[in-house]
């Protein structure tokens, strides 16, 4: 991997940075964030401008270049990538050490008095925004809005921004219409007294419309907003993917409807100017609800006092809970899953021994085997194949420069999914083809009762989900042992694999109770540089459960496990489980047996087949 | 219990709101805050005003007083109490419930335009003055200080601030001398580049210069501030406690110093007037640190380009690391308070069935014994005697009207402490002296199984003790049982029972993370409103934990309990405990017999140490 050489860019940056076509007064620095302009996790190549610009392609960066400097914040996930991936015009701020100093610190430590510093409106959200400009403002700077973004002037082969056909989603996968999704937000609306909510996340936007789209890979989401009034819809939309009949008669634009279900379609780059008219024809107490996430420009859309801003939209919070429909076809996804891995692991077994398979050959088999079933659309995230050492890189993605054969000498670790049109998977298993040591089963086996102690856990209705991370670590402390990364995430529907509002980590106090019908991961894992990684993932229901009493009537909640792939007993030392922990793991083996065995039996599968039911023998616990 | 009558104070309070002698104009509305001037939990007599204007006199409350209205916020804990103390010219405002507005939506309801609402600047911490401020003026309103506290011109028999005798500690009591902690607290001003720091808590004024004091019932506190330079000292005290040869010694106000030790002993209330001639005197970059809850008055006594403020300040996350001095004292007083508690139990068994005890007598009687150990001081909080249903109430204090006697057929829940010169206790036991039911001793079960869980949990250096409280709920939520509190709250030495910045609950987030010397609370409990109470608490010391293994060398970290007094196994269902379960106790009960055990039979006390010895006998589990 050799760094991007960037001089060249930098300069043509440093000179938009002072020309009037471009900006109003020079700016001395140019602000690059990751982001797109619906803060998307994951983004469109077109959106890449931080890569671009500085040759670091991770998922996390903040570039900043002044007329002197070039420097690019990221986490501990990537600094050895960063460092690679970056030419000797870039400082690297490793965040998270003590002595990396803020942007904010490091722009008033080397900026000349007075000076401007630049940013796209559209990718910065709001809060962030304030604060900056807030720090800057106490040192005598000013953070400045830069209409254009100066990256895409000098990217001369940005690639198009995609705009791709749509699928419509009929009420067997989504439970409830756009119509009704519509009537419910209203209601949401007219309680908080507003008048108008500006959706501009994209899983959001695609949720609402019972619409999916493939503009960003993984995500099945389109580029588009909206803005719901309480007699109004209006969808700001690219392309001529409207064309589409199936889109037309889904979203009912040729029908007669009653006004207040009658959908505007709107170029997607009107939306500023659109925004901007409502703002200015409120009148007093019309209030404009937002996410406090939203872009700085379309927040300034609306004037201060007419904005509502909350961390979490009631689109977010709604789509979190998912009904009967969105549930069973959860279900069936992940059982489609389960039998592509099931075939994945039987050939695996049977493969790895030749020494013929690397990380990227068994991704690339995962993910033929998931293309096979029923609905398959793509993969959710960039498969993690990862063998040996490679296993104990978190966010590892198998390239041809770290590609390793799989053997039966290490610990194989793959966390994968995929987006079928009934639900996302995400399911991640740590497999040994040889004979594992002691410290490896030991390892795996203080991970595996984290998992279940998450899984197992009974909760009172309301709990939110951060007060369940510790359940995850505790096998793992006792014996001195962590891991550096959260327990769960929320999953979509045919969406994202990563969704607010809820999860399961020690470092979010801000996500919302648990409900039932939430669908979030349990994952714990376990670690060791250079030697080895471990992880144990399944996504798990939030369902009732029933309690020998009911405190204050509150009711309690638990999980049930969607993921129904086999863990690897061979890798479990069964005299550190409890009786408890051992009826589970057999139990669980017995769902898989009977729901993922039944689906193999009727594909035909029958190599598979006996393969899960080896798998799935019983544990023995020695008393 | 009869309300306190308010017709004739309230019509005095809105005259002197109106009155030019004491607000520059009118104002429409008055605050009138629970705390006093140093943002304490146990407030002096004199600072009792919200008490004095409603005759509610809970813990926690603010009263509102309006030309028309009279309104008082307080929280569940209070409901019932509140209503029974005030009469019908208060409204009460019942926090947490949906539909009670906050106190800002409350004053913007009820207030005509542009109104002043008026506060004692001394009293309102500067955060919520910031919070409630910027509300009030969103609305057209202004919150203006009012320097004379108008309840005070109203209060003809006010009692006087208490201003008495100070004890001096040596250094076997605190093991660092104050010279060196103020050479410790200038090393962290120096690291954060700050001129000035401003002591501000009645605590850490007590602590910084290993002085007592007995201003406030329950609390070794003296009413003081500080202003430590890094050259000068500043102590604001009143009265001739400063003539006491002993504390003319202990801070050598007499000897010749180097200057930058030299105690400048200056009048209590001057302490504005001094901080704001060090405002006007600083140059460009002389920082002023402050805690974020000091009052506003001092905190805008520092033009805000020098205010640095924190949550917790340097001296409170010192304080909360004891040293060996400091724990040593802790485990001697903590031997005390069991002694005394040996003799209570020994006697509440010959005397409860006798049907002649009553919950005062109880808690009489424990103060009794408590007395008898050298180097009593006093109460650490008042004594929670409650048997039967008044277990049920969290912050019970038996009174006349509710005193209950104690039998052989009700639960009895006793959280008592003191204040010995060595150290502060605090302790819960809850006992049968008859036979428990099934039900009673299931549920004591699974409060016994949290308290262990988080006694004996081991976790990584550096977690913050919220994470640890769901492991004191997990057998409870198993059957769907939980209690309404937190877990634990840090605890000082030979002062305030209750001290920041640790604890663990699930409410805080804000907590500082744990580390080896600091002491908390594990107290989970149960509660059946109209039946029945349970709570075990130890106050325990956070010590480093051997592991198997280390990762990443953070080392680990695990309790040690102090308290060392028996969990009645009359109340344990063996059978529901595990064997970990059940050897911790059995180990704990054999610590309390050697310890507790060896000072009961020096001090003579032989049937107190019959009574112990029996209650320990080990648990059989029966396999």
């Amino acid at each position: 991997m050799s760094p991007k050489i960037t001089t060249e860019l930098l300069k043509q940056l440093r000179q938009v940075m002072k020309n009037p076509k471009y900006v109003q007064e020079p700016v001395q620095a140019y602000i690059v964030p990751s982001g797109d302009a619906h803060q998307s996790e994951y983004i469109a190549p077109c959106d890449c401008r931080r890569a671009f610009i500085s040759g670091f392609d991770g998922s996390a960066g903040t570039a900043i270049v002044t007329e002197q400097h070039a420097a690019m914040w990221t986490d501990g996930r990537y600094f050895l990538q960063a460092a690679h991936q970056m030419d000797n015009n870039w400082t690297l701020m490793k965040m998270g050490l003590k002595d990396t100093p803020t942007q904010e610190d490091w722009l008033v430590s080397v900026l000349p008095e007075g000076s401007k510093v630049g940013v796209d409106p559209f990718i910065i959200p709001a809060d962030q925004w304030k604060r900056m400009s807030k720090a800057l403002r106490s040192a005598g700077h000013d953070l400045v809005p830069v209409k254009e973004n100066l990256i895409d002037t000098i990217w001369t082969d940005c690639p198009q921004r995609p705009c791709k056909a749509l699928i419509t989603l009929d009420l067997s996968y989504t439970g409830v219409s756009w119509r009704d999704k519509i009537v419910a937000l209203r209601s949401k609306m007219a309680e908080r007294k507003v008048m108008w909510f500006v959706v501009t996340a994209l899983d959001e936007v695609a949720w609402l419309f019972n619409l999916r789209g493939s503009d960003v890979e993984y995500n099945p989401v389109f580029f588009a907003y909206a803005v719901i009034g309480m007699n109004t819809i209006r969808l700001f939309i690219d392309g001529d993917r409207m064309m589409d009949p199936a889109v037309r008669e889904h979203l009912q634009l040729d029908s007669t409807l009653e006004p207040e279900f009658k959908i505007q379609v709107m170029p997607y780059g009107s939306i500023l100017s659109e925004l901007q008219a409502v703002g200015a024809g409120l009148s007093p107490k019309e209030k404009v609800w937002l996410s406090d996430k939203a872009s700085y420009a379309l927040t300034e859309a609306i004037p201060k006092a007419y904005r509502y801003l909350t961390p979490y939209t009631p689109i977010c919070i709604a789509k979190a809970v998912k009904n009967a429909a969105e549930t069973e076809g959860m279900r069936r996804a992940h059982i489609k899953d389960a039998v592509a891995l099931c075939e994945l692991f039987n050939w695996l077994e049977k493969e790895v021994p030749k020494g013929t398979v690397t990380e990227i050959i068994a991704a690339d088999k995962a993910e033929e085997f998931r293309s096979q079933q029923k609905d398959f659309v793509e993969l959710s995230f960039a498969t993690i194949s990862s063998t040996g050492p490679n296993g104990a890189i978190i966010h590892y993605k198998p390239v041809p420069e770290t590609n390793r054969t799989l053997s039966v000498n290490e610990i194989y670790l793959l966390d994968s999914g995929a987006q079928y049109k009934d639900g996302t998977t995400d399911v991640t298993r740590t497999m040994h083809f040889g004979t594992p040591s002691a410290y490896e089963k030991e390892c795996f086996t203080y991970v595996l009762k984290g998992h279940i102690a998450v899984s197992a856990a009974i909760f009172p209705n309301g709990t939110k989900g951060h007060l369940l991370d510790s359940f995850a670590r505790s096998a793992l402390w006792d014996c001195g042992l962590d891991y550096l990364h959260g327990t769960g995430h929320g999953v979509g529907s045919f969406l994202n694999v990563h969704e607010g509002p809820c999860g399961i980590s020690y470092k979010t106090f801000a996500d919302e109770p648990l409900e039932a019908g939430m669908i979030v991961s349990d994952e714990p894992g376990y670690y060791e540089d250079g030697s080895f990684g471990i992880r144990i993932e399944n996504v798990v229901l939030v369902i009732p459960a029933e309690t020998k009493y009911n405190f204050k009537n509150r009711g309690s909640l638990t999980f049930e496990p969607l993921t129904l792939v086999p863990i690897q007993t061979k890798m479990i030392d069964v005299n550190l489980l409890t009786e408890k922990e051992c009826n589970w793991v057999n139990e669980y083996h017995q769902k898989c047996r009977e729901v993922v065995g039944a689906e193999l039996e009727r594909q035909g599968r029958h190599e598979a087949l006996r393969w899960l039911l080896r798998e799935t023998e019983p544990l023995a616990r020695v008393q």
